[in-house]
């Protein structure tokens, strides 16, 4: 399995829309992506780094894809629409990271 | 739910040793911190950032909590034994990340 992990890094000033991600944001891409074999998605709200100071990001999110080829399909097909909701919950541009899960 | 995500940053000349962390480090997790709300934990190989580049990490772990002071009181009571482990499998000082997952 894949997971795609979308990091919101945390900064002064910016917005992020917890409430939009969970009510709307993310049954758009389980309603785009679930037939591209997307499993799951997770939000996480940041509490804390290792050290309880200030986390480096306000939020990450997580898509759980069975396999690259079915993201990469369902970005092409639905990214150009899920890329366009972003901006209703966020200013923050996130970091991407591809990783593959041991089984 | 609690997520305790352990980062490994990407340096030139570092090990780290999936293998290891699978086979015996995941298990020790288990073993010891099951007890104290440990549900699940996820190991991910870093593949590729989202441009397709080099990842910022080579590794991450995910524990997944029933609640923080049940992550807190299972690493004062094995914190010492667990991270002894750590030098089997790398020599990579991670960054650790404790988020609350969206229901």
């Amino acid at each position: 399995m894949i997971r795609i992990t979308v990091s919101y890094p945390n900064a002064e000033g910016k917005r992020f829309d917890q409430a939009y991600y969970q009510s709307t944001h993310r049954q758009l891409l389980m309603g785009r992506l679930a037939a591209h074999g997307l499993q799951r998605v997770e939000m996480d709200k940041a509490l804390a780094d290792g050290a309880g100071g200030q986390p480096a990001v306000v939020a990450c999110a997580h898509m759980i894809f069975t396999d690259l080829a079915g993201f990469q399909a369902g970005m092409a097909a639905h990214g150009r629409e899920i890329m366009g909701d972003v901006a209703q919950y966020t200013d923050i541009a996130p970091d991407v990271l591809i990783s593959e899960m041991a089984p």
